[in-house]
């Protein structure tokens, strides 16, 4: 569901629409079908809705109209004016989305934007979905976010951080373990058979030969180093202004960036409509729509669902690469 | 001249080869004809030299060669191999480049990359060209380096700097006074009449109302207010992830950006062939190409001269426009 006064059932209704043309795979919602009704009223567009008790349903009713699987709670939402009241809804709705992937019913999680400060004070305490989920995890597993377009894949090393505290967040460990991540999830989740990974500097012209920065001398290198000797292919640290322009993106599967803005300013700059960000390392697949709830356009019809249409498609994509992985075990 | 052992000496020959099509404007080379002479037998390209002894003769010279202004020191180099003997030929091209536009013989200063390492062992102090120039310009003055290409123009804040240093260097007085360098050589040296300037924020999100990074909140916010007060079209502070895609350009003459990287990937991944850098601020016309001296393909063949062509053509408008506009005084 996500957040129900944002753009969240806006571009479910959307993708809907357009399911033959932008081959949407079946998804439920879970949500409030109510609401969703109201949405599609202000939208002024015809999206039946079908509500469904249990997933076996769904594949049928999406035919048909958006199968919703109705939440307990109540939810009501006008477009633009999110309710700390809804916040346990929100909750609720990512929990039984997990839940649904690990007894095997769901085969992906897609989590609509949420509005993180409603959440804080119903008490959530992650800075983000990808976090939340890493906790939902279980302890040892490591949830890393990746952003992906077609043509161009990042992997921001440190995330929700001021600039400020970027560089003592950043350690050799931490970039060996998000690289190790990354790597497995591009081989099993993405069918790369020899994942190549870019590792970004943190200074502007990686450092310069330590002119302007010694991270990339005392830290980055070293753990391009140790995951070479592992036998990944790994090379770094680069410059980051000239690792994203088009002949440099070929060069790689990944690019490891050392903080959000780094990943992100590339990435949207060249695509800013199919951004898809998928949670890595988690037993159950995860995608989501890389935008925010957006509430100044909630209900408005200025919602784009690309965005959201390219995690549901990506979604299946790798939950039918790990099935298949798993079935030739 | 730049650095002789890069690929400066390339560029200008391709750069006069493709003057026609290009529409490259008549420039003379302060520099070594028998450097020249060497590269472009190494190029295999038929460039005949003309050595001139003042710039009266440059464009009549440059319809036949590329019109050379010989300096008195020697310069001997291998491609690829800079030498801190050259270093003080390399200072006193551009001394003399400054000096031809300041005594009116020339109309603007283009320079070739430089190698910042072989000028430091001489004795250099700066942290790059845009700081040299900023004290050749004199007391008082303020040189902001801005890049450039088409569609796109964009203005670090901070510029050489680690990643570490770019908070506690920020103040609300360097982004006013950047800005209002900026808005003044948008004006002028571009010819836009009312110049639309976008500030990036410095954290994720733009700090995401300070849950993520105060520095919005205290210093660029501030800075924006003031800079409104003051009647300039000023807005931000956003996030930079989102101010960089095809209709975010649309709605701003330049981005002032906190820091380098900033500033640099989003230009460099737009349009990785076409930067310009440029000078503003400065008493006389300065601009560059927007890349190093590639001492790994120097003499190969393999330099592209479009970002020095570019450098070139800007250099001319913006030289016309300052000469139209010092007319109509």
């Amino acid at each position: 569901m996500g957040e129900p006064s944002g753009i969240g059932p806006d571009i479910s209704l959307l993708a809907w629409l357009r399911r033959a043309e932008a081959r949407v795979p079946p998804f439920v919602l879970i949500g409030a079908p109510a609401l969703l009704q109201e949405r599609a009223r202000a939208l002024g567009v015809d999206v039946p809705l079908c509500t469904v008790q249990h997933l076996g349903e769904v594949e049928q009713a999406f035919a048909e109209g958006v199968p919703v699987l109705p939440l307990e709670e109540t939810v009501e939402a006008v477009p633009g004016r999110p309710e700390t009241a809804n916040a346990a809804a929100v909750l609720r709705s990512i929990e039984r989305a997990v839940a649904l992937c690990r007894d095997g019913s769901a085969a992906a999680v897609v989590t609509n934007p949420i509005q993180k400060a409603t959440l804080y004070a119903a008490g959530f305490e992650h800075p983000g979905h990808t976090e939340y989920f890493a906790s939902v995890a279980g302890p040892g597993s490591r949830a890393v976010m990746m952003l992906a377009v077609p043509g161009l894949r990042v992997v921001p090393v440190t995330v929700h951080k001021a600039l400020r505290e970027v560089p003592p967040a950043l350690s050799t460990a931490l970039i060996e373990d998000t690289a190790r991540v990354v790597h497995r999830a591009l081989s099993e989740d993405f069918g790369i058979q020899a994942p190549r990974l870019a590792i970004a500097g943190l200074n502007p012209h990686a450092g310069e030969a330590g002119s302007m920065g010694r991270e990339e001398i005392d830290m980055i290198a070293p753990a391009v180093a140790a995951l070479t000797a592992e036998g990944l292919h790994v090379t770094g640290p680069h410059p980051a202004d000239t690792l994203f322009h088009r002949a440099a993106r070929l060069r790689y599967d990944a690019a490891l960036c050392m903080y959000h803005d780094q990943a992100l300013i590339p990435l949207k700059t060249v695509n800013f409509h199919e951004g898809v960000n998928v949670t890595l390392g988690l037993p159950f697949v995860r995608t989501s729509p890389d935008h925010g709830t957006a509430l100044d356009i909630a209900g408005t019809g200025k919602a784009d669902p690309r965005s959201l249409i390219a995690a549901l498609r990506l979604a299946r994509k790798i939950a039918g690469l790990r099935r298949r992985a798993g079935a030739g075990r």
